[in-house]
């Protein structure tokens, strides 16, 4: 059975709780801060947005927390998801490393985000909550968000960046299908919106915008709350289901990762696939180095700054302490819609700065080029935010080829790229270049960061 | 545990044998007949275009052939598949009916296809071929087969519908991805594309005449071999596993199903679910109704002759006794491009003409309606194709609601959406329309049937 592939869980074996990073760190998470008074706020003030369950999730300290059985009742739909030993990629790297990928491909969305989206839609429905407004960049998370409302019979309104609606229209057909009202952002539905039009006709809007009108809208509705599909810890925490049940599977294939890998955009599913080995770890387990991978051409974690700022552009949200570019901060068009966010989330950037990650950066080519190797070779073809993982995974066996060391890479396949075949297409035709922001702009971004005491 | 929606197979639980309908069949299939001689065929007659270990299942009259082990190394990527219960839907139309759906969009390509194009593939390299050539309507089979090749080191060449092409250019991304060559057909490529092209340079496309090109070339080739995705025995063979995954899951789930429904357009994901258990009931076993859905717009079950015919519209082929609309017959540009073949597997309309099997047409945009009715109840959108079986098992649910029968319904949903969703936001925006043949033009390619005195 050396030569076994997939490596599968029984639903019984599913976990039942999600795992709480918060309760094993060695120094607790900086305060949030209210937008306006710039004093740490407590659960009420998040009541406009998110249901109090979510917001109790959010600040928790316990270890584990329980996942509702409608919510594991949806998740059976397509969990517990398959982890696959690369063996095809392995042979033609030469490498003496393991590489394994677990595969978040097969929800019905296509990516991890469901994994969230359900558990958000039932604790708003739990809350009598009617509709719920959300911002997307690539469309994972609409998608994702459409599906969980239509399961459980919630209006949602999802306000698509601009660039990702007009480069990937199916995606808009996929939220319709299931039943959601669709705006490409930043819009004219909101005063915020408006505001970003007025100046800038033609703006290719960003999460940061599109964040800023979903959350205008939210807030004046009695029946509607906000979603978000990454960044806050409670996003992490619905995210952890991924790791859990890959450490499950580690243990199936009788070995245990030295080199943990996941793309970073907000940082949900690399919180996913890491966080539950950093707990181990932290608690006495064995440590693997953890590897969080980002666009060269949006590197909050290697270029922005630890510093506190707004989640959205128009600085209605609380401020949290994270790696920002700045939230005025505009990233290029790029393909990995999902990885096009001004900041870190807020856990990811605090392990970081304890010394528990490692954060490197590619460009988009190179990732192309990695994705169309890992879709011959194992027959999967990636999102091109998950190519940013399957880089990083093949750089760290390259690295071992070099070193003769046969370590085990574990890397996050978030998702397949069914809906993005524009940008291969653009790849192969030779159209695709590297995209670059702009240095004087983040610098303006950087220097423009509220300026915060704590 | 009677709400149980998801039941899984383990991995050893996996079919290690197709099951061969040949084997108990009251009647034998009709021969196939030379396309010069009109005599029988032997096996060394499809030498040029099959390897012999296909040509031999192609004849079998065993009832069980074997899976090679390395074939169900490449199924474990993604089988055993699973089965649902579709609770949701149930209780959408009010239903006293059970519904299940075997669920085959898990694959890597989205659909059932890859089932024969890994065996396929498999038995051509070990015949020592280094290209397949084959033809693709929507592009699930060009998916497939490059997908498929690509694992085994296989140069594939696939001649795409022309509509299709046009109307799902990610199709030919993905294929471009596993690093297929994908080219519209007809095409300047071959004598016989370029013979269509002469008449009608903007000639649509069809199954047929792409299917005498992909011939063609392989016969050109010493070291090229052709690929079907549909329609002949042994493909057919090699779908079985659907089915025999699904009677093991309903024993699971502790019922048998009173009606099998699955889409027919060649034939392959139908037979994949009904074969085993129309064999069953041939066998002693329980009998349940067998529904074939095909496409109003292109009706060979329900409006077709049962009739000797070439299997492609440049009279290449062997004969084979079919329901057919006529070689020459174009069908109509709809969107569950699978669908769109002028003939049915000679199997399954050998099995219509012993009275196991029953055929209905629908509409295409009743078939969306069903189709957006499923997602927004179960979280998987289908494919356009997947739309006629999901369009068949509702109008089975509701008259189980009439007549007040609990009936267990059972269908196959072959695959998933993702790469049709031009179509659906067709269909949102009202500008989807029932497409229709012409009568004048099926009488004529019905009266220029090959006289065959067999």
């Amino acid at each position: 059975m050396s030569q076994q592939t997939k490596f599968l869980l029984n639903e019984d074996q599913m976990p039942k709780f999600w795992y709480n990073l918060q309760a094993d760190l060695p120094k607790p998470l900086p305060a949030v801060l209210h937008p306006g008074t710039l004093q740490p706020i407590g659960p009420d003030d998040l009541a406009p947005l998110f249901p109090m369950a979510l917001i109790m999730q959010e600040v928790s300290q316990e270890r584990e927390i329980e996942i509702p059985e409608p919510v594991r009742e949806v998740y059976r739909l397509w969990r517990p998801a398959p982890l696959f030993r690369a063996h095809r990629l392995e042979k033609i790297l030469g490498t003496p490393a393991k590489i394994f990928y677990k595969y978040e491909g097969v929800s019905p969305a296509g990516s991890h985000k469901p994994n969230t989206a359900v558990p958000q839609a039932f604790f708003n429905k739990e809350a009598g909550v009617k509709r719920l407004v959300t911002e997307t960049g690539a469309g994972q998370w609409g998608t994702s968000l459409a599906f969980a409302g239509s399961l459980y019979g919630m209006e949602v309104e999802v306000f698509q960046v601009r660039v990702s609606y007009d480069q990937k229209p199916y995606r808009r057909a996929v939220m319709e299908t299931y039943g959601a009202r669709c705006v490409a952002s930043p819009s004219n539905e909101t005063v915020y919106g408006r505001s970003v039009l007025a100046k800038t006709p033609d703006h290719p809007g960003s999460l940061g915008i599109a964040i800023s009108e979903a959350v205008e809208l939210a807030v004046q509705r009695d029946d509607t709350k906000y979603a978000l599909g990454s960044v806050l810890n409670h996003v992490l925490l619905h995210q952890t289901i991924i790791g859990l049940e890959a450490m499950q599977q580690m243990e199936m294939a009788d070995v245990w990762p030295d080199v943990v890998v996941g793309c970073t955009g907000g940082g949900s599913n690399f919180a996913g696939i890491a966080f539950p080995f950093i707990g181990h770890g932290l608690r006495g387990g064995a440590k693997p180095r953890i590897v969080a991978v980002e666009p060269a051409a949006c590197p909050s974690l290697t270029r922005g700054k630890y510093a506190y700022d707004f989640g959205d552009t128009g600085k209605m949200t609380p401020l949290t302490k994270l790696h920002t570019l700045g939230s005025q901060f505009t990233p290029p068009g790029f393909h990995a819609g999902g990885l096009r966010y001004h900041g870190m989330a807020p856990m990811v950037s605090h392990v970081k700065e304890l010394g528990l990650l490692e954060a490197v950066a590619y460009n988009q080519i190179e990732c192309f080029e990695a994705g169309v190797m890992f879709a011959r070779a194992e027959g999967i073809v990636p999102a091109p935010e998950a190519n940013h993982a399957v880089k990083g995974a093949i750089e760290e066996a390259l690295r071992c080829k070099r070193e003769g060391k046969a370590e085990t890479i574990l890397f996050n396949l978030c998702g397949h790229g069914h809906f993005d075949m524009t940008a291969y297409q653009k790849y192969f035709s030779g159209g695709l270049t590297d995209e670059h922001y702009d240095e004087a702009e983040l610098a303006m971004a950087l220097a423009g960061l509220p300026s915060v005491s704590a």
